[in-house]
């Protein structure tokens, strides 16, 4: 039996037996189990496609087909069967692999994802590129149930469906669950379809049922077998959505078989125009503490194998928001709450708990989630929209032409904005501050500590228009501020300092820090900080006071929050505007402040080193 | 016969016989025809809608029910018949009408249009909050097929279709068309459906066929009418995608028939859980040379009824890229072109006629297109990507985390960046500089006149990562600038005076003016203006020679380019910074740009008013 940590080719698993791909599957099993209580990471996910990579390997060869994995948090055993199994103790660290596939780590990775419903879109236009070269490689799309109510991976469904070209292949990997259980009515659809007679199951009772049959019995059994699956098409042909998409349909099949995955597989391969493959497979599969609880073992950060994950959540901005969220609803029956799949990593259990008539998750539909709350706004409700800021870069437009023309009601809660870690260039939460600016109107709260969680949130949701409250991913130290002065929409510490150190949001605590630690040193700096940061408002007297002002931002520097300041406040003399430059790649948040100049040690040398 | 341009109520239409009715229609589109040949407008698919409105005001009663039209160029005739019909001459010029629903004008338009695939969404959201407040109204959404096949909408079919809730109607208005001939699987689908028996078809058929059945015929044929369309749901059920996805389907009817109309909205009305209506209309329907040629009556300037349109597109931007375009590609036969839906309006018609198989249409699916527009160029091919600026807004996420983060070579024209007149506040193109500067590693070109834009495009399609080129709608005074000096990324014009103008793009040609007439006055000024305008590098020495310097940007102004050049400079006295704010609303594009004090005469005016 092949051991994979020397890496595991096509032409390797092509000449296993069904027993020696189980035995690795159950290695790989293993190694993913134990890899992941290590570096934390995307667990259940991939333990639900052991068996499918493994035979997308079989089938299929990375030299010349391709394989885009939407979302890619579902690629750990690729990466460990292509090439970087020893490199997977470094999965998410810095300097390590990243969880998601990434074209420079492996010409097997054969384009970026960590986004939903993008697969599709990918791979056919890798499939028109492939094609204008005279290359005949077939292209495979992997796409969760959850990722298939994504718009982007319809509109790509509607293209390849009409254009009808042979040799792409969408695997519709079918376990029931985005993050949390699916919602939205493909997935009710899925439901009815994958609990239906399987096609094998069907063709084994077929085969018993012809054999028995005297005479004519055998002889059609051997013609069916001659002509293999024609006669599968009959039966389900026209009985999906699928089938009126453009696709041969193809399916269930259980995806922890490798045997019914290498047919299916193989069928596919050979079917003229595009082909859906619809697999069966149980998120968490060979981990027990995993398959009882998916959710929590969707990202998990580090545990015991043996004991499995707490799940218990340390105080971070989430909580915060979670309990100022549920404050306000009590006293306001107007509000509701409204989330794009991520109820629980947006802190809105209680919520729904609490007020399920309330409560709507969408699914993975960012789009539709604005529009949805712009409608919710337009017809009297004071909808609060719980957002990751990378994945509200989906909904710019629905933002500016649903929300801000009219100035509904609607605020947005983002969450994970600024430097996230372990996920790394796909997931970076620091754009936001930058595309906000772009609609009129809106107003931006960032607070600084847990403590103005709720303030912020409180303010947001009593304006009216556009609001927004963001706020980092874990926590922040929480200060009392009360020697700060406040301005209205900023506040400023003064001490009587020449320098000036300007920031907002988690980044605070460091610029803070860093004044402590200045001050121990002799620099006496004052503090500026903005509570509000879009817009950003002139509110206290000239600031030609000052020999030099720094602006730190956990953001993008270019086009950023410091651009508008240095706008509102031309008078500054020797500025400094240091950001986020890039794409941050994954590791600890401390090691990406530090990469950024945004640490407080990192922040006392620059301001050492820029004497006036 | 009601006269409409009164007002026509609900009772009113409600009174009405089937003959007034189609005496109304006919007023109507004699209204409609002679109106939009003077204001320029949306006229074929104002045309396909007259009996649909007239039977929505029949059935539905705006007081207490909702209509939610997506995008909304096919609602003129529900503005006319809302107590709009007297200002129908205004239409779309300043002060006037807007030539979409827009809620300020009437509180019968339920919600703000422009953009396709919003109603469902929108709607879901005005369905829940009249719920919440005990109303227990319809809301009707009126989708067209092209827009069905938009990312978004189906993102509320996901989740309208799941909840499953009585009240909302969603009304497929089928004209086979976007605004050229629509694409897309869906498409298809629905080609296959409304090709089929109609409903009516069917029942008239069986009735004539009971009717001459002896003993039983009549007596169920009573049993059948008494149960009315009982019947017709064992014959549809399950036949449809749309009842996959939890709608009733109900349809095809001819959507010029106001009878059916009348039968099959009061039907669905009725029924439990939520409903599509499709009916077939012809886009243009009732002006002969509107349905002969319905893409050039989409959206058509003033007109002689008699004489038609004539189609000719003068010299703008839009040609010269197209003829750039032509050049570039006869050169690299990697360069494809990719439309979501534009072929015309984006300048693509002869590139399509030239290389069929570079030429992509990939539906309205901004989304998707940008990220097949990624997966051909990380293929190896080099496409062109053509949006309009305010639909480029559905695609941000898709920018950042498709294209720039393995800096795939995406050249993106972007067509009616600025402000476009007519189309009004959905369609302002003046927030991707804005927007754009979210974009890591993005290179954005601005050109001024139509000779600077195939330089623009060979130089962007020639560099690595992703590149844009925006320009306006319409055209540009040309001007030989060989008196500026070239920068690199920009050019400076230096005449020597103390005051400095900034500026790029289409405003180039009015701070050009203004500067002209200063001169006659004895105000000297210099200008800067910008050919790349993101990123904005610092180029020239010491601006601080200046005394003052004005920015001038025909796009938003806080966030906007202005913001990146005092960044850049910081040395700059006494700076002022005018562009874009709020939503201009619809008028001549010579008003908007006067209104927002970017026209050359308010140019002189700000210059001579701000002494240093």
């Amino acid at each position: 039996m092949a051991d994979f940590s020397s890496g595991v080719t096509h032409s390797d698993i092509a000449k296993m037996t069904p027993a020696e791909k189980y035995g690795l599957c159950e290695k790989l099993r293993k190694a993913l189990i134990e890899g992941v209580s290590h570096t934390g990471g995307h667990l259940a996910s991939n333990l639900g496609t052991v068996e499918l990579t493994v035979e997308l390997l079989d089938v299929f060869d990375p030299s010349e087909d391709k394989i885009v994995w939407d979302v890619g948090h579902q690629s750990y055993v690729y990466k460990m069967l292509t090439g970087r199994a020893d490199r997977f103790p470094t999965l998410r660290k810095k300097g390590g692999i990243s969880g998601f596939p990434y074209p420079p780590e492996s010409d097997c990775d054969s384009f970026i994802g960590g986004h939903s419903g993008t697969s599709i879109s990918a791979a056919y236009g890798l499939f028109k590129a492939m094609r204008f070269e005279g290359k005949t490689g077939r292209v495979v799309a992997v796409i969760g149930d959850g990722s298939l109510g994504n718009g982007e991976a319809y509109e790509g469904l509607n293209n390849v469906g009409a254009d009808g070209e042979t040799g792409l292949i969408v695997i519709l990997n079918d376990n029931g669950m985005s993050i949390s259980r699916n919602v939205g009515r493909m997935a009710s659809y899925l439901t009815k379809i994958r609990n239906r007679k399987s096609y094998f199951d069907f063709k084994s009772g077929l085969a018993r049922f012809l054999n028995h049959l005297p005479l004519i019995g055998k002889p059609v059994l051997r013609f069916l077998t001659k002509i293999k699956f024609a006669f599968k098409y009959t039966i389900y042909r026209n009985s999906t959505m699928f089938e009126d998409l453009g696709f041969t349909y193809l399916g269930p099949v259980n995806g922890h078989s490798v045997e019914e995955l290498k047919e299916i597989l193989t069928r596919a391969e050979k079917i003229e125009g595009p082909v859906i493959v619809h697999i069966k497979t149980v998120k968490g599969k060979g981990y027990d503490k995993a398959e009882s609880d998916p959710s929590l073992y969707h990202g998990v950060g580090s545990f015991s194998v043996e004991n499995g994950a707490d799940g218990k959540q340390s105080k971070c901005f989430t909580s915060a928001f979670s309990e100022a969220l549920l404050d306000i609803a009590e006293k306001d029956d107007k509000i509701c709450a409204v989330t794009a799949a991520m109820e629980s990593g947006t802190g809105l259990s209680k919520f729904h708990e609490r007020f399920p008539e309330r409560f709507f998750d969408v699914g993975i539909a960012e789009e539709h989630a604005v529009t949805f709350s712009a409608g919710l706004a337009h017809g009297g409700m004071k909808p609060v929209l719980c957002l990751y800021s990378t994945f509200l870069q989906r909904s710019l437009d629905q933002l500016i032409h649903d929300c801000a023309i009219l100035k509904e009601n609607v605020t947005l809660a983002v969450d994970r904005a600024g430097l996230v870690g372990g996920d790394g260039v796909t997931h970076q939460g620091v754009f936001d501050t930058v595309f906000l600016k772009a609609v009129p109107g809106v107003k931006v709260w960032s607070p600084a500590s847990l403590s103005e969680v709720a303030p912020a949130l409180k303010a947001a949701a009593s304006e009216n228009g556009l609001t927004v409250v963001r706020y980092a991913k874990g926590g922040a130290p929480d200060r009392d501020r009360s020697d700060y002065k406040p301005l209205g929409l900023s506040r400023i510490l003064e001490r009587g300092g020449k320098t000036l150190l300007v920031t907002y949001g988690r980044e605070t605590a460091e610029v803070e820090k860093a004044a402590d630690a200045l001050l121990e040193k002799g620099v006496v700096c004052d503090i500026l900080k903005y509570d509000v940061i879009i817009p950003l408002v002139r509110e206290t007297e000239e600031l030609s006071r000052y020999d030099r002002v720094f602006f730190f931002e956990e953001a993008k520097r270019e086009g950023g929050v410091g651009e508008s300041f240095i706008a509102a406040y031309p008078e500054v003399k020797n500025f400094k505007h240091i950001g986020v430059e890039g794409f941050p790649t994954h590791g600890e948040v401390a090691e990406l402040l530090a990469d950024a100049g945004l640490d407080a040690a990192s922040i006392v040398k620059t301001v050492t080193e820029n004497e006036a």
